[in-house]
Parts: C-alpha cells; sequence; structure tokens
C-alpha cells in the first residue's frame, strides 16, 4: 500500500483512542463522563452556532479545525483536570511529547499543520484561537450546570476559582462571557459553585 | 435573556444527546459501541486528513459541517442499522419528524442552514456530498476490520452486502474505495465477512 495513504490511516486509527479519555465533566443526563471525542464534536457544532458572538472576526472552518483537534494530545497526556494543581504542573511537557508523536504520525507537511493549529489554540494569540478556547472553557460549564453541579461540587470547586479559569472566555466573546456570568452567578445561588 | 441566545443554548443543550445514541461498530478497543456524536468527530477529522483523495474538488470546510450534522436526527429517531431491512423501511419518516423539531429549535435562518447540509448529506449529489458520505461508509468499515469483524460476525454480513453498501464510497473517492476493497477482501479472508 501506498506509503502516505498507510500513514494517514494509521493516524486515523490511532486517534480513535481519544474516545477512551475521560473528562470530569458529565453528559448532560448525568448518566457518566464525558469523552473527549465528544467534547470535541459538540465544541465544533458550537462554534457554528455561536460564531456571530466572538469579538472579532473569525475563520470558523480554522476555528471548527482547531477544536477538532485540541485535544489529540490527551491519548498520551491524558486530560488533566484544571483545578488539579498537581497535574497542571507538568501538563506542558506531558502533551508537549504526546504532540510529537501522534502528529509525527502523518505524513509531514499534515503533522506540522495539525501541530501548528493546536500550537495555535493553546498560545491563544489570535481571533481564531480566543474564540475556540472561550468555547473549550464555556461547554463545561453548560454542562455542569445542567448537571446541578454534580462535578462542581464532588470536587469543592470556589468561585474565585471559577471565574479565574474561565474570564479568558472574554478574550474570545465578550457576550458569551456575560452569559457565562449569569450562568454562574446561578450556580452559586444554588450552591452547585461555593461562594 | 436574549430570545436568540436562548435559543441556541436550548439547541447547544439538546444536541448533547447524540452521546447517547449507541451504533453498532465498537471502537478500536472493541470495549464498547461507539456513539454518533464521537463518531462524528471521527468523520470530520478523516475529512481533513483524507482530502486529497476526493474525486473531484470540495469545500472541506463545508464537508466537515455536513459531517458534524449528518447525524443530529438520530437523537429522536435512534441509529438505524444499516442491515436492518425493517428499521430501513421508515428510516426517512422517522428523520424527517427529528428533522423538524431539532433544528426547529434553533433561531429560524440557522435551523434551515443545518436543515439544508443535511439534506445535502442525505441526496448525495454534490461533491461534498460524495465526499461525505465516502467517509460515513469507511470509517466504521475500518473499525469493524480493525475489532476482528465482531459487529459483522455478530450480524452474519455477507460481502455482497457489504458490496452493495458500500460501493457508494466510489462515487465520492475512487482512491477511497480502492483501498475499501482492499479491507473487504482481506476481511473475507480472515472470514469476518461471509464471502
Amino acid at each position: 500500500m501506498d506509503k502516505r495513504l498507510s500513514e494517514q490511516m494509521g493516524f486515523i486509527l490511532e486517534i480513535d483512542r481519544l474516545k477512551r479519555i475521560l473528562r470530569q465533566t458529565l453528559i448532560s443526563d448525568a448518566g457518566r463522563r464525558e469523552n473527549s471525542a465528544e467534547h470535541s464534536w459538540h465544541l465544533a457544532m458550537m462554534a457554528m452556532v455561536l460564531v456571530e458572538y466572538a469579538n472579532e472576526p473569525v475563520d470558523v472552518g480554522r476555528v471548527i479545525q482547531m477544536l477538532l483537534v485540541h485535544d489529540l494530545v490527551e491519548i498520551d497526556a491524558g486530560d488533566t483536570y484544571c483545578y488539579d494543581e498537581k497535574g497542571m504542573a507538568d501538563k506542558a511537557e506531558r502533551e508537549e511529547c504526546a504532540a510529537r508523536r501522534i502528529f509525527g504520525l502523518l505524513p509531514e507537511e499534515q503533522g506540522r499543520w495539525l501541530r501548528a493549529l493546536w500550537d495555535e489554540f493553546e498560545a491563544n494569540q489570535t481571533s481564531d484561537a480566543n474564540f475556540a478556547n472561550a468555547l473549550d472553557r464555556l461547554q463545561p460549564m453548560l454542562l455542569n450546570f445542567h448537571t446541578e453541579g454534580i462535578s462542581w461540587k464532588e470536587h469543592q470547586v470556589r468561585l474565585e476559582q471559577v471565574l479565574g479559569r474561565n474570564r479568558v472566555i472574554e478574550k474570545g466573546s465578550k457576550g458569551l462571557w456575560e452569559y457565562a456570568r449569569r450562568v454562574i452567578d446561578e450556580a452559586v445561588e444554588r450552591r452547585y459553585i461555593r461562594g
């Protein structure tokens, strides 16, 4: 078989493993934890529907592609819970190794392209990345709220943590940050988040 | 809250249910059945990586968006197994009702846009749809083969069924159909598919 197609198919099979990476967030019926593949799909759908709220003009096609690949490194590095300080300390190093291996499965120029999309998401310095990151923060908040804060309560998450972590939404979308603030206020009122 | 944003958020929460729609295909470690949300993510990733094999020039951004929405109707209509003749008989009707309700949750012009993408995928008459449909057929074949044909064997699927169902891949990509033919031949040889 053609080497190029063989590398591409190898990558496609390998990334199937993202379906086994579990996040702390529960899906909307609270029946189980969400995995990172379906999470990525959900974010891409949000980009399609919510793009009008981006602070600056964005290329929605690029935002979607960025969101589709943004968690691939978790296949090796695992999902690091955002309020786990110890896990967050060596996250960058673990993810760097993962990126080299996983994007390295592809033909070189394709690997470089996906790697660049992931780097751009992580650096969060372009309007596309700002909006993509805003969605990545907003989505678990919606699910956490909708599942009566089970995940927040389990980890005894405090208001200042939620605000600290999610304020970056504003960088991508003032409109969605305003919405998020209302969700957070309501979550405190209902004691899903410790005020 | 603003009516428009409220409708959009309602849609975003509603489509979370696609994560609970199980397909017949197993994920690559054969540990469980695949759900339609992670399946859609996987197809979108395949579009990014395999677009060079499309028979005709396609707009990869549109192909991705089509793949992200192509299974949403299953939230109401369920996943119909492709070799279930009885289920396939009233599939169109069930999916039509589902499309009206689910896309109808969105602000009108957004609902019409997503509905048109889904219709285009189903009609399979444009080059974007041809390529999207090719990926939708190829992906379960890859997973079925990789999991040693468990799903094919369970349903005692025969070669002529697999060929009949998947020949449409050729309409979107002669290169990927050639690849699929090799996978099918090997699957028959290994007795995953009844020759």
